[in-house]
């Protein structure tokens, strides 16, 4: 089955990244991130897949502006500041806006 | 240091899935749908993770055109076939507009 979704406009931020050898400390940051997204206001839902050096996160959000408050945030900023000293060799960001989306089968979350 | 980085309007797909316990054939034609997508119109890049269960594909292209063309690409409809009978218990498909991106560190890419 296949359904297509009609929802109010939304938008996802597209982290990708290449892990640094140097991880130490990262899992309870990450965890952490996470916690406090979740209570921001606009936060819609997260996605995080991990492979070898490799992440792809994407978040979901109501509005640029939610983007916006988030990116400034003072546990986020501290955060980005571990990601780009320690964590990461390197990651790109994308802010985007959903045009269109459907699924395939059942999502149990 | 971070790029701020200035490019001609793109298009994401953002591609969340979850896999089946079947996963029978799906390596040769993930491989497959990788060449042929490099082929089309309008394809810039590709990312895909995979942890688990759990998949993000994102790929990048020039216009909404170039994405709709190869989401009726006579093989990459084969292979969705697959996909939903076999290789995924259910699977998002986004069509997102990048609205602004920035990077940090030299992607060797």
């Amino acid at each position: 089955m296949i359904k297509h979704v009609e929802k109010d406009p939304y938008y996802a931020v597209i982290f990708t990244a290449k892990f640094s050898k140097d991880l130490k400390g990262y899992d309870k940051i990450a965890e952490e991130m996470l916690a406090v997204a979740k209570e921001q206001k606009g936060f819609i839902s997260l996605e995080s897949v991990k492979e070898g050096d490799k992440e792809i996160t994407v978040s979901y959000w109501r509005t640029l502006e939610d983007i916006r408050t988030w990116s400034v945030n003072e546990r986020h900023a501290e955060a980005k500041k571990g990601g780009k000293e320690k964590w990461y060799d390197y990651f790109t960001v994308r802010i985007c806006k959903v045009e269109r989306e459907y699924s395939f089968g059942e999502n149990e979350k």
